[in-house]
C-alpha cells in the first residue's frame, strides 16, 4: 500500500485495522514536478453522450447538431462539442490532481487539437510543472499539464491547470518554489490545424441561424446574449456525473450542510458549457472552440440561480485553417441579473457582484 | 443589418453603438403571406435522443421499443417516436416564427408521412399562408404551415399552426385580414402511408402489452388512463432543451418572477408527450401517431403539478395501411386531478378546471 | 376480456358501461404454480440508454466505460452495465407480478449468464413458483422466476423474487401454502461463464483506477465508499422511467399525498444502482456483478436524502472465468449518515436507524 499516496488505516466493524482501498486524493507532498501520472476510467463517449448533454445545455451549433451540415463542409459526421470533450478530459483528473484541492485557481493554454467523434475512446494524464508552498504552511500550488488523447493516441487536447492543494504535514516546510512561465494566450496561428481541410463555401449560414461571420465582428464589439437559464440540481448533477466527474463538493448536501455554502457547488465546467451555449445566440456560426486562454471562476453557482451571459470580442486573428477566421472572446457569465448593462469588470479588475465566470478563449468562425 | 428584422441597436460597454448579432424575432409586420422561411440548426436524431426521450416520458410502445419487434412486422428497427419528431421540427420554427408570439393558438392538419431511425437528419421550413391584424391594433394572428424533412428531402411532417403575434407598430394599422381554411380533421384515407407494407401477422399482442386491437374499440367509448406523473422542472428543462426549443418562458426563472405567473411555464409539447405516455394504458397497440388533427392547450402547466389523462374515441375509420385501422381519439390531460370522473368539457365548451390539454388526433392500430 | 385478470368496468362520461382496457394487475388468485407469464414490451438498449444511466450514476467501472479497455481483454466492446440490464428485465415483470403488490419481500438467486451490449434486445418472463396465502386472509405471497432472454434467446438473467399481493376476494380462503426452497447463495463455480475467455493478462490496473486486485481482499474485511450522493425527484423517476417501471408510486405526487409516506417513493433498483457506482471507491476492479444472492430494501428513500454505502467481503472463491476470482460482497446503504462508523445491523437482526439497503452479491475481480 506504500505506494498509494495517503493510504491511511480504518477500523473494520469487527476491530481490525485494515488499510483503506478508497483513493484519498493525494496532497501537496505527493507531486513531484516532472512526475506524469496515468490518470483512470478511459471513456467512450457516445451519440448517447451527445443526447445528454444537448438535454441539460440546448446548444444549437449546427455542426454538432447535424450530420448532414457536417458532411457537407467535409467532415466525416457532427463532431462532439469541444467543450464535453473538454469536460470529460478534465474529470479523469480529479482524483489524481485535486480530490484534497482547496481551490482550483486558474485554466492556461487549454488547445483543442483533434475532433473527436462519436465511438473515440478519450484518455488523460498529466504531468506537475510547478510546486509552490504557500507562505501560510499549510498548502501549495500545484501547476500542472494534462493530455487528453484518443484511441489512436492523438492528441485531442492540452491544458494547464492550477490548483491550490493542502499539505499532509503542515510543520514541515518542502521549499517548494517553482512557478512555470504560462501564456497569457495560445497563438493564434497554432490553432484550428484540424479543421484545416474543411470546405467552408458549402457553409450555410441560414440553416447555422445568423448571418454574421467572422468580418461582421469587430474588436471591443459587445454582444448580450440575451437568453437565461435557471439550473437545476437534478441537472447540474447529471452533467458532472456524464463527465464522471466525482468531486464531493457538487453531490453531497450532508458534507454541504457543514459547510461554508451550505449548498451544493455547481461544477465550474457546467457553468462554462451553459455560457457557451448561451452564446450560440450572437455567436451562431462560432462553431469550433479552439483554445481557452484562460478561465476564472469568480463566484461559485447553485441549484435555483439563473445564469446570463455576454461577450466581448478581444481580438481578431488568422489560424491554421484557410477559409475560417479566430474570434478571442472574453465571456462574462452572471447569476440572477440579466446581461444588458454590460457589467464589465472595473479597471482595478473588481468584478460586479452577479459575475460567477471570466472566459477568454478562441473560437473559429466561417470567413 | 437591414435585412434582419426587428435588428435593434445596443450599447457596448465602451460607449458605441453596434448593431445586435442577437436574434429579436419576427413581429406581425414581417410576415408576408406566401413567403417560405428556411429555419437553421439541422438536427440529426440518435438513439441518444430516445434515450433521453424515453428517460423524460417512459414511453412503452413496442414498436418504437425494441428492434426486434419493429423488425418482426416489416421495419428495418424501431423508428423514433412521432412526437420526439414533431417537437424536434417544432422547436426549428421558434426563433423564426414566435419568439415574439403573445400565444400559441392552435395546431392544425398535423400529417405524419415518413418514419424517422436514428441518424436521420430533419430540417425545417415554414411558409407563412395567412394574417390577421387584431382589432385592438397591438397584435396580429399568424397562421403557418410548416414542413419537416430529412436528409434526403423527403416530408417527414407537415403541420398548420396559428399564433398571436406583437406588431412592431402599434400606432401603423396593416389591414391584413386574410384568414385561411384549414380542416378540423386529416381525412384518414391519406393517411399511414408510410407503413403500408408492414406484416400486420406478425404483431404479437402479448409482447405489445395487451389484446385489444382496432376492432375492441367502439366510438364513443372513454377511457381513464389510470396513472399518473409529477413533472419536475429539470425534466420539462432537459425535454424543451433536447427540442432545441430555447423559449425564454420554459428556462428563465428570473424573467418569470417579473411575469404573470411567477413560474416556468411548461413547454406545451411536453405535455402532449406526458399525456401520449399515459395513454398506453388503454391504448397499448396503438404504436403510430397519424395525424394530430388540433390542439389546445387549455391551461398552463408548472413544475410539481402531476398529469392524468383520459380519453375518447371519436371515431374509426380505413387509413392507407392494410391491416392497420385509424381510430381518432380525443385526449384530456389534467393536472391534480385523477382522470376517474372523465371531466369532459360542458356542452357550451368550458372545461374542467383541471383540464390542461385537450387533443384531437389519428393513431393507426393493428386489425 | 374474461382472459384479463381483474378487468372491471367503468362508466363513460356518456353513461355507458364498457370494460376497460387498462391494466388492473393480478390479484393472488390470478397466480398459478407453473404458469409462465410472457411480459410486454422488449426493449433495445442502446448507447444512449447506457449515457443516461451514466448521467444519473456516474459508474466508472473501466470495461463499461471504454470499448478499448473491454477491447484490449478481449470483448467485442464494453458490454452495458449488469445492473441497467437487471433494472430493464425487471421493470418488464412489473405489470404482470406487483401492481397490486403491497410489498417487495426480496431477491434470491439472481444469475447473469450474458453480456449485454448496446443494440440487444431484452425480452421477459416469469413462471410462478410459490404460493403461500397470509393467515390474515387479505394477502398472500408470490413466488416467482424470472428469465430475461436477449434476441437470439440466450438467457442473459435470471431471478427469483418473492411479493406480497392483494387478493382479490378477501372473504375465500385459497389454501395456497407452497413455499419454494430457494438458495441463500448462488454457487460460484456456476458465475462468470461468459467472462471465460478474457485476456487478464492485458486488464490496466491504472487505468482501472486502482491496484487492489482478488487477491488483496480479505474475508470479513469492510470498506467505506466515502462518497455520498443526494438524489433529486428528477433523477430517480428518469431512471425509472428508462427502466421502464411504470409503478405509481414513484411518480405520482397526487396518490402520495394521500399515502403513508406523503412522497413519492425512490425505486428500490435506484438504491441498488447508487450503492454501487458509489462502490468504486474502494472496489474499482469488481467490474462485473455475477450473481445477486439476496436483497432487503430495510427502508424506504426519498429525493432530497443523501445516499452512502459501506461493503464487508463475506466471501472469496474461484469461478468458472480463469484469472477472474469472485467476492462475495455484502453492501449496505445509508441515508444521511456516513458510513465511517460501518453500522452493522446487531446480532439480532435489527438495521441501524439510517440504513436503507443490505445487497448481498457477487462480482468479478482480475487475480
Amino acid at each position: 500500500m506504500t505506494d498509494t499516496p495517503g493510504a491511511t488505516s480504518i477500523e473494520t466493524g469487527n476491530g481490525k485495522a485494515v488499510p483503506t482501498k478508497t483513493n484519498p486524493g493525494r496532497f501537496f507532498e505527493d507531486f513531484k514536478i516532472g512526475e506524469t501520472l496515468t490518470h483512470a476510467t478511459p471513456r467512450t463517449l457516445t451519440a448517447g453522450d451527445v443526447a445528454v448533454y444537448n438535454a441539460l445545455y440546448g446548444s444549437r451549433f449546427a455542426v454538432q447538431s447535424a450530420d448532414s451540415f457536417a458532411q457537407a463542409i467535409g467532415l466525416p459526421r457532427s463532431p462532439i462539442d469541444d467543450l464535453l470533450v473538454f469536460h470529460t478530459v478534465f474529470g479523469k483528473t480529479v482524483p489524481d490532481i485535486s480530490l484534497n484541492a482547496v481551490a482550483n485557481l486558474g485554466y492556461a493554454a487549454c488547445q483543442f487539437n483533434t475532433a473527436v467523434y462519436p465511438g473515440d475512446t478519450l484518455s488523460a494524464s498529466t504531468k506537475t510543472i510547478g510546486l509552490k508552498e504557500n507562505s501560510n504552511g499549510k498548502t501549495g500550488v500545484v501547476y500542472v499539464e494534462t493530455t487528453g488523447v484518443n484511441q489512436r493516441d492523438e492528441v485531442v487536447l492540452s491544458f494547464n491547470r492550477w490548483v491550490m492543494v493542502n499539505k499532509r504535514d503542515q510543520a514541515t516546510p518542502t521549499g517548494a518554489a517553482t512557478v512555470p512561465d504560462l501564456p497569457s494566450a495560445v497563438a493564434p496561428e497554432r490553432l484550428g490545424q484540424h479543421l484545416r481541410d474543411l470546405d467552408i463555401s458549402a457553409y450555410d449560414d441560414v440553416r447555422a441561424g445568423a448571418p454574421h461571420r467572422f468580418d461582421a465582428y469587430k474588436v471591443s464589439e459587445t454582444i448580450a446574449h440575451v437568453d437565461g437559464v435557471t439550473v437545476e440540481e437534478a441537472e447540474h448533477q447529471s452533467a458532472t456525473r456524464l463527465y464522471q466527474n466525482t468531486a464531493k463538493v457538487h453531490f453531497d448536501q450532508v458534507a454541504a450542510n457543514a459547510g461554508r455554502h451550505g449548498r451544493r457547488l455547481i461544477y465550474g465546467g457546467v457553468v462554462i458549457s451553459l455560457a457557451r451555449a448561451l452564446s450560440f445566440n450572437g455567436l451562431a456560426n462560432a462553431f469550433a472552440v479552439l483554445a481557452i486562454n484562460g478561465g476564472r471562476h469568480v463566484a461559485p453557482l447553485f441549484a435555483g440561480d439563473t445564469v446570463y451571459a455576454f461577450s466581448t470580442i478581444l481580438e481578431k486573428a488568422d489560424i491554421a485553417a484557410p477559409g475560417l477566421g479566430g474570434l478571442r472572446v472574453r465571456t462574462l457569465a452572471l447569476k440572477n441579473e440579466n446581461p444588458d448593462t454590460f457589467p464589465m469588470p472595473s479597471t482595478d479588475g473588481k468584478y460586479h457582484e452577479a459575475t460567477i465566470l471570466d472566459l477568454d478563449y478562441w473560437v473559429a468562425l466561417p470567413k
